[in-house]
């Protein structure tokens, strides 16, 4: 059983009724809904909860994080992006949704500004896998089609991703590295673009197989091997 | 100085109305007009030359050179790729143009089928950088655009490629990683998408200056570094 | 359950008494007994065989294919090496080992020389996981320490690997990489070194799970995503 | 012409004999005189300067800037770390040497841990290339031999390098990425592992030669393309 802890800040829902339309209960709770999966144990946390809803307790428990932020990243403490960025080090998957590449544990994670070209004008996704048997495409037939999202465009300021998974074409001419992995310490983070705040993207089946393959993709059962300091294997012929 | 050789198959011009009169003289020679750098001795080759032109004396003074190809990738004998390959191995610059992803020299060199998705309905093909800082990029203000081209869509079975520096968005909704880095053995490979026989793709000045930036940047100046075979740089206790 | 075949040319075991006294059923019938995991179901192919043991069943029915050769790398029929070659690039897996880095599917896979610097010394070999985390290093609590093999050096003349897991230290002082990742078109390829004919390396507990490791990940779940050639899905203004 | 600014925290020289003996002037001072180039405009900067010698035009006048500390990390203050880390961004060469991977300039790019296994006892180390032409590694005609050194050993928490260089053999059986080559934002960085404050290794010529080569490769010539927020291309057909 994985444990899966949903994050999302939880206030556009509150605020804007044009999005509460879309998701009454909060975006967390329609991906909570949308991801159930025999293997999962879903939880929520939201920034209005104590400690966001990240305490030590959740933390220490959860295989992999998924984490939606937009307006509020700066209400986010850095003490808890401390704990969550350690906790991704040390193993935990992170899965970064949409608007999340702004938050300030990817913004840790990447060590670049994470800026972007964006447009709200409800145009048509095309998203294409560039890698189409990496476990995270598993079971797409074809390319994704959302009928309307946020344009997204390059240049997207990341490192480098280990691995390019998807790629998205918009209607008004622009392109976005959309499906990207990263390794950071010993944790597995994988940023998936779809999702804005307006649209039902949550609720598209392809939309939520993606992100339950990468749920699979990011928990690492590898135990760790840690090398600490140590006498030299070999003898050195002079110690200085 | 740089040698740079243009290699092209030169037989749509030959044989299709329409490809010569967009290229009266041959791809070849629109490149070499339109590639004149102060740094740059061009020389052009073409299939119908005893050994296609390259002949060891052409490769072996050949720093950066540049193929493209399409319909006759079979034509091309076996000893002269393999010969081509070799010399990549050893350093000269490979510049791989638009159908060229199909010549023996480039599956030689990739180890895959460098299969894709195509079609042909004259769309616009808007290329993007997704790292504008690579020298291959430098100069371009905004994304190139051409208004009617040939579309190739993923997935495009090539290795993930060393560095992905532009990928296009066409018309029809598809995406396509445009440019791409490989080295191989000791020299540096570059595909660079755009470039259907039919439209004068190769007179676009942005198109002219990621190739010149491609060669440059293929050119290796670093005195290969060579490990032979050797005595062992600490005394072995006991050799087997 | 998955479907593992280890070929090996099983030569140097039929004329060299120093190592068949190490493997004296051959390299491949130590590693299947090696391999045994409730998940395998293990088959070995030789070189004598017909079709060197790989006809088109075997292939078709193979998940994860193991790789050993040596000196009779020029007699594997090219004919069966391009059969290996396009299974792995439609999804099977492929792990070679030691000295199958020249191997003719290998080199065809790799696009280089794969050429490499080595010693037979019976020097100490020390292998570390530059990636610990890593699915293939899942189980070690440090380096593999192996007292007597052949070393092999860098320039070891491969692409960059899509991921570095392992590094060697030898005791003559070079370091080599000794386990890499590729995919190659759908196939996901790992190569590993250690294994020289003359030492009881495949008996080491911790290069069996090591293999082990790989096989799992190797192996490829995923339905692959086609492509075709395909209308456009949005409407061209105007069709050449 | 480059502006190269040499960092050294400069604390080690001033305490410790045996460090002040090796280095008298410093290690800054010490590299700033073996890195005489004719395209270099050599400066150097310490932790004792106001604003630690990084005033806003030193930083805006710097093309490349090298980084060498190691028991003063946490006096660097976080504004001007940040300044650095923008410059990076923005298009400034880092040269991260040593000790200095525990910088926090190099860990806020990173977003890992960057840590590593140590062991002080003047252990050979022996740097070999496994990118024998790259820029970086131009002019050395074998392996750099350094007869006393710090040891570090894998695992180095770093995210993985977009090229890895050289590796290093330690007499006492590890292995280490001792040269790694990383893009942050529009900004090339090169980690170079040698330099222990005791050994006279910033001294040795092909030390010397690694460097000079990573400042002219870590020099961004490119002009920086920026894609801002935009209007579509291609005519949307209902804007939200």
């Amino acid at each position: 059983m994985l444990n899966v802890t949903i994050w999302n800040e939880f206030v556009h829902e509150k605020i804007h009724d044009e999005v509460r339309t879309v998701y009454p209960s909060g975006i967390h709770t329609a991906l909570a809904e949308g991801l159930q999966h025999p293997d999962f144990i879903i939880r929520t946390a939201t920034l209005d909860q104590p400690q966001h809803g990240l305490t030590d307790d959740v933390l220490d428990s959860t295989d992999v994080l998924l984490w939606w932020g937009h307006m509020a990243h700066d209400q986010v403490s850095d003490e808890i992006v401390s704990k969550v960025v350690k906790r991704v080090l040390d193993g935990m998957g992170l899965i970064v949704l949409h608007s999340g590449h702004f938050s300030k544990p990817f913004k840790a994670l990447m060590g670049t500004s994470c800026d972007l070209k964006w447009r709200e004008a409800g145009e048509q996704e095309i998203i294409w896998s560039v890698n189409p048997t990496h476990p995270i495409a598993a079971g797409l037939t074809g390319p994704i089609i959302i009928e309307h999202e946020e344009m997204y465009g390059e240049f997207f300021d990341i490192p480098a991703p280990d691995e390019l998974v998807f790629v998205s074409n918009f209607e008004g001419g622009e392109v976005f590295r959309s499906g990207c992995t990263f390794k950071r310490g010993h944790g597995n983070i994988f940023y998936f673009r779809p999702g804005h705040e307006t649209y039902p993207t949550y609720y598209n089946p392809e939309v939520l197989k993606v992100i339950t393959n990468a749920i699979h993709w990011a928990y690492s059962a590898a135990g760790k091997q840690t090398f600490g300091n140590s006498q030299p294997v070999r003898p050195l012929p002079v110690l200085a």
